[in-house]
This record gives structure tokens, C-alpha cells and sequence, in this order.
């Protein structure tokens, strides 16, 4: 079972499939993959055929988007809890994940991620201003903290257990940190602070961090 | 159980939401909301938090994402068979839905629909040419070409049976049909043409097609 993923230092759905793939418990190999130029975009396409990063092969197929690897990975692996076991909780946390994977075009063009705005180390950037942008951190926090006071159960993440949900929130914060937003001045109670810090500081996303850097 | 769409006309998720519904076999009411005034847009987003239609009331919940919903429905009306059943079909069909739920933005920018570009009716627009939009189009192609190839049981549908790709695949026919685009330019060996036609002659969108032009 191989993932092939972008560059590690900004490529933010690769570290989705990644996290995803890691909170499996199964064992996986990472193939990096770089598409900087047209050659290095047309081997990629070979080995992904929509040419997005990440894309799982297994048992000789590949599976290509981020949120379709999370639906199967919770298929495949029943036991790792990737959905939330409440039905409702689970509808929810399904509209969040979705909503963050077609969703918050501001911040990801506002704040995007690349070789000079890594989502690992020590770099930090200006805050962004837009009215825009606002509206997409105005709506994290509320959505952050509905979810958190409803199913959080007094935890760290969104719906009682870690899930596809906040691993797809990840990134989120690794931009909330590189940009140096505060979230105070979006709504936010401390609570989305919390769970910002409470993403980057967990094993895997440290476990990334490192690899990213060295 | 009430599903909050928008437009008929163009609101092409709403499309897609109605569509999945109808697909469960299910009962469920339509409440039609507009989104075009800042007064609209408050009273929409109190019925659905992201602001976004379409959203699904039930149980006294809000699902608010087109794919949510249509995970949510998958797995309450399992008889309905709205994904495959085979678990590699099924990551396939997954790979497609999310690559159109998240992507093909050239498309959905350059052959936007909207009052003036309906998905419904006689009206039809000049085709746009851009190379991006281009690259779209070779890639839905070969994506249907493939499917169909591989699964589709020399049916209409991608899979076999018709399932939630083929319902998020419906808008853009719709589109291919308003713009004029020859699909044959962009790889096409009659199966997507014809993948098309099916899809606009399925009898759930044209019943939508009717009640958005009554």
C-alpha cells in the first residue's frame, strides 16, 4: 500500500492523506512525488490519474482524492474509529470535512501554503486582511466551537474522538499559525485557540514536522 | 425530513441534493430559498449554517453539504444502492464524486450557469475556449470513458447501476449541453456523449427540469 504525496513542507492535502493513513494503524509506504515541472507532472499523472496529490494504491488500483481515501480508509479499517459511531455526530462531522474540502476559498488563496509559507518550522508571515478571509476564520471558530460544546466532550477535538474531521482541520491550523491569526478577534472564546494547538501537537502531526525539516 | 434548495435554474448543487433524495425512494419537502439580497442571505443562513444550499433538515439536525448529504442518505437507505456495491467500484465512484465536489473549477467557472446560463430549458450559449477549461473536459471524458469501460455493464450509468457519481455528473451535462461543447474535440468517442444524453434523460432531472420552468 503506497501513498504518494507532494512536498511535505506545504502540501496541505497531502498531509490529510497522510494523517488519515496514519491513524489507520496500518503499515504504508510514502512515495513523494513532485510536479514543478511539466516531466515531473506527467510521471505523477502516470502514477495519479487526476494528477492531484495525495492518491492511494492498493490491491492495483489508486484511489485519488483525499476525502475518498478517508471514506475507505473508515470502511477498510472499522476498528480506528474515523467516523464518529453516532449517526448524528457522524452527519455533522461529514459536513464539516466537506465543507472544508470544497469550502474556504479565502484562506486558502489568502493564506495559501507553499515553498515560502510552509505549514512545519519556525517561519511566520504578515496577517492577511480581508474581508473575505474574515468571513471563512468567523465561520471556523463558530463551527469549532458548536461542535466542540455539542460532542467534545470536555476533549480536545471536535467530536469526542479524533477524526477525519480534525485531520482535515489540521492544516487549518498550521496556517493559523504561519500567519500569526488571531482568532480572538474572529469569535472566538479561546476555545478554537485550544484546538488549534491541540492539532499541532498531536504525535502525528510532529511526526510530520519532523520528517518535513529534515 | 425538508431539503432548502436554491435556484432550479442554476443552483447546481441543489441539483445534485435533490437528485440523491429522490434517489433514496424517500419522502421529503422542498423549501426553496433565495440568496440574492442580504436580508435573503440572513433568513438562508439561519435555516443552514454555511450559508450554503443545498442543506437537509431531519431529525432536527442541518446537514449542509451536498456530499454529506449524500453519504448521510447512502447509509440510511442502503437498499437504495446509491453508492456500488463492490468495495473497489465503490473507492472509484468515491475518487470521481470528490473530484468534482472539490475540483473542475475552469468548468465551473467558464461555463458557470446562472440566470442567464440556465441548466434547464432551450437557452444555449456560445462555447467558451480556454485551455484550462479544455484540460477539464479531456479529463471528464477520459473519467467516463474509463468508468464506463471498466464498470459500467454496458449500461448508461458509470458503475453499472446509477449511483451518486452519475447524480454529481448530472450538472455537467447540463452544461456540455447549454455551452454547446463538442465533446468529441476533447477525446470523446461517442460514450460520453451518450453518457450525457443519459443523464439529461434520467426522470428524476427531468421532472427538476420541468418544475424549475413551470
Amino acid at each position: 500500500m503506497d501513498l504518494i504525496i507532494g512536498p511535505r513542507t506545504y502540501s496541505t492535502w497531502s498531509l490529510r492523506g497522510w494523517l488519515v493513513m496514519k491513524a489507520t494503524g496500518a503499515a504504508f509506504a510514502v512515495v513523494d512525488a513532485r510536479y514543478d515541472t511539466p516531466e515531473r507532472k506527467a510521471a505523477l499523472t502516470a502514477l495519479s490519474p487526476s494528477g492531484f496529490v495525495p492518491a492511494l494504491r492498493v490491491d492495483g488500483e489508486v484511489i485519488w482524492d483525499t476525502l475518498a481515501i478517508a471514506e475507505w480508509a473508515a470502511e477498510r479499517y472499522p476498528e480506528a474509529g474515523l467516523w464518529p459511531a453516532d449517526a448524528t455526530a457522524r452527519a455533522l462531522a461529514r459536513s464539516v470535512t466537506a465543507e472544508m474540502h470544497s469550502g474556504f476559498q479565502a484562506l486558502r488563496t489568502l493564506c495559501g501554503t507553499g515553498p515560502d509559507h510552509p505549514m512545519v518550522g519556525d517561519a511566520r508571515a504578515e496577517t492577511p486582511s480581508d474581508p473575505a478571509l474574515d468571513r471563512d476564520l468567523a465561520r471556523i471558530v463558530g463551527l469549532v466551537r458548536q461542535m466542540r460544546g455539542r460532542f467534545g466532550q470536555g476533549g480536545p477535538w471536535l467530536f469526542g474522538a479524533r477524526t477525519i474531521a480534525d485531520i482535515f482541520y489540521t492544516p487549518v491550523a498550521a496556517r493559523v499559525r504561519h500567519f500569526q491569526i488571531d482568532l480572538d478577534a474572529h469569535g472566538d472564546d479561546g476555545t478554537a485557540q485550544t484546538y488549534m494547538a491541540a492539532l499541532l501537537a498531536h504525535p502525528d502531526f510532529r511526526r510530520w514536522e519532523v520528517e518535513a525539516l529534515s
